[in-house]
């Protein structure tokens, strides 16, 4: 999610914690982390979303955040363990830079000699340590959103050929949403309408939650509800969000 | 705390957190850390523990861990925000390393020129960037524990001229404690006794929740009960904990 205003993500969230072991099968842990001004706060949890009591503190409390990428995960390399939770987290040029991904990468073991090495054993944690790496190298301090977008376009395609690369990248400033075989997104604003969750029986006028100058995207791999306008992305498509608006 | 046997951290944290605005001032917010394997569970809030839903997650959701570190926030340096509250995370080696800082260090602003920049304002992250920069400079690799304790000795006094640098710093695998002006630490080992809480009116028998082989080390910059045999460091004095034990 990527907004203009600080906004929780209880409602979304909801229905995004049921795929995680009852309405779906990402199962093998969970993560989330809200960007809070320049801070973070970052939940995991290795119990399915449905059943964790994390994830109930997170539905309970709402967390206001411009910037928030969360993970569901179902394990296909890595065993099953805290470390291999998504999202990842990481520090450069004294911004915390977040990252989840979907997918399953073959055979890429890039050479890692900067500053980013994986504490576990997934492909996802390797390629962000990689991109994180080769973004370091590329420029000298945070570069703008623009310039940034640029040097990814140029990265994901070397990651992308090992595989499924859907990702979600931000340092609290933007959100970058690469797709190589499924992700959606929606941008909610003025005239705000009400939503009904596709993976429980719950729904909310953001009408009377929201003010008309509020704009929040939200970026995901299959559609949260079930009569908004959810537009799918282009494999190999990287697109850029900024202040809850689509910006490339 | 530092233990031979993932331990939850329920009863001690109880009555740190009345310190968080009820026992004691350190009201400008909290945040603690549970190693998991080589995974990191890290909870950070700007609520006074005392009042926090997340303190309260942590005291109802025993997470057993061998290394914890958790600290509540009297702010001297930086704002009230979600990027100044310890303990702090940064990656080094796939290695997650943890630090978090009593204290108030004058005039230090040492060349950063490393991998680890400070995301927030406070003495205490820039402290633990230069630590982790010179760290880095210092080994190749993951050190022994003997001989990263040898390092720290060196690097840690010119830090500590710069005024209070009581710290917590762990890499899951050892904890390492540095007194300037407070700090106590108790071994908890067979046969383990009744302990009361000096900050509230709980007491444990820990006999009823261990086994005859665990051993625990609690470190603290003032002793959590009041019929426990806690240690007082000197001044200048770096103390290091294995699996419960004091090890240097």
């Amino acid at each position: 999610m990527n907004c203009n205003t600080p906004t929780d993500v209880t409602f979304s969230f909801t229905g995004f914690a049921q795929r995680g072991g009852r309405t779906d099968h990402h199962k093998d842990g969970w993560g989330i982390a809200f960007f809070e001004g320049l801070g973070l706060r970052h939940f995991v949890d290795h119990l399915p979303a449905c059943d964790s009591p994390v994830a109930e503190l997170i539905q309970r409390y709402p967390i206001k955040s411009r910037n928030v990428i969360a993970h569901i995960r179902r394990a296909t390399q890595g065993v099953v363990a805290r470390e291999n939770c998504h999202p990842f987290v990481r520090e450069l040029w004294g911004h915390y830079w977040v990252f989840a991904h979907n997918g399953d990468l073959q055979g890429f073991h890039p050479r890692l000699h900067g500053a980013f090495r994986p504490v576990g054993d997934t492909d996802s944690e390797r390629a962000f340590c990689w991109l994180m790496q080769e973004v370091a190298k590329s420029h000298a301090g945070v570069p703008s959103v623009a310039e940034l977008t640029l040097t990814l376009r140029e990265l994901v395609p070397q990651v992308a050929q090992h595989g499924p690369f859907n990702f979600l990248l931000s340092n609290g400033q933007a959100l970058w949403a690469h797709c190589s075989t499924n992700l959606v997104h929606v941008e909610r604003r003025h005239p705000f309408a009400h939503a009904q969750l596709q993976d429980e029986d719950l729904a909310v006028d953001f009408s009377h939650h929201t003010s008309p100058n509020d704009r929040v995207a939200v970026v995901v791999t299959a559609p949260l509800t079930t009569n908004e306008h959810w537009i799918a992305f282009a494999p190999g498509q990287l697109r850029v969000f900024v202040d809850g608006e689509r910006v490339g």
